[in-house]
């Protein structure tokens, strides 16, 4: 179970920033009705909504790079937690920024995982 | 319920941080055989190997200052996930650490919670 979830946590992270970086505009389809996403302690709930945040953000073209994956097996919801840390590098721009972002994954009927919680924060030095 | 899980939260940091602080040999109460941790990328599990890796760790005295506070309910499991960015001060040391952490906490029969996942990571600039 335990190396199952980092299985799921290392392919969701990399399906979610390869979206994010080349396909924004297709990423609500990651979350359900149900999901929440606090970026930058602005809360939204819905794939509607968090879809509209994360498209109007204040930039365009932008690339994550990725220092670190925790997964580990959310027991009581048969899903998966995961937690990563790195940096965005926005276009134009001379320095990346670093985040950190932790993903409640929970199981679809599909026999795939949607974003239930969604947490993203900027971090300062 | 959102204004629930951010209470939840709130107090749940407050005592969390305050036990790490003052009375770290008590920390394994928060947890339970269930619990995980991944600390800096190793992995533990259940109270006592959590408490231990704690207390075990290669400073005495600190000082946690939290910066910011994310939390959300985890509808499928009744509980409620922490984000958590803030410093360690070590006790003779002249900067602050950087951390970002995460809980899943988990409601008790007695009406309290637990830790089921926890995640910690320094940040580095």
């Amino acid at each position: 179970m335990e190396e199952q979830s980092e299985m799921v946590g290392r392919a969701f992270v990399d399906h979610y920033y390869n979206l994010f970086d080349n396909d924004r505009s297709s990423i609500g389809t990651l979350y359900q009705p149900s999901s929440m996403l606090s970026f930058e302690g602005q809360k939204l709930q819905g794939s509607e909504d968090i879809s509209a945040k994360l498209n109007a953000l204040p930039f365009g073209q932008c690339r994550h790079a990725i220092s670190t994956i925790d997964s580990q097996p959310s027991s009581f919801s048969g899903g998966v937690i995961v937690f990563v840390s790195g940096s965005i590098q926005l276009l134009g721009e001379d320095y990346p920024l670093r985040f950190s972002q932790m993903f409640h994954l929970i199981p679809t009927m599909e026999g795939s995982f949607f974003v239930q919680n969604d947490i993203f924060r900027l971090n300062y030095g």
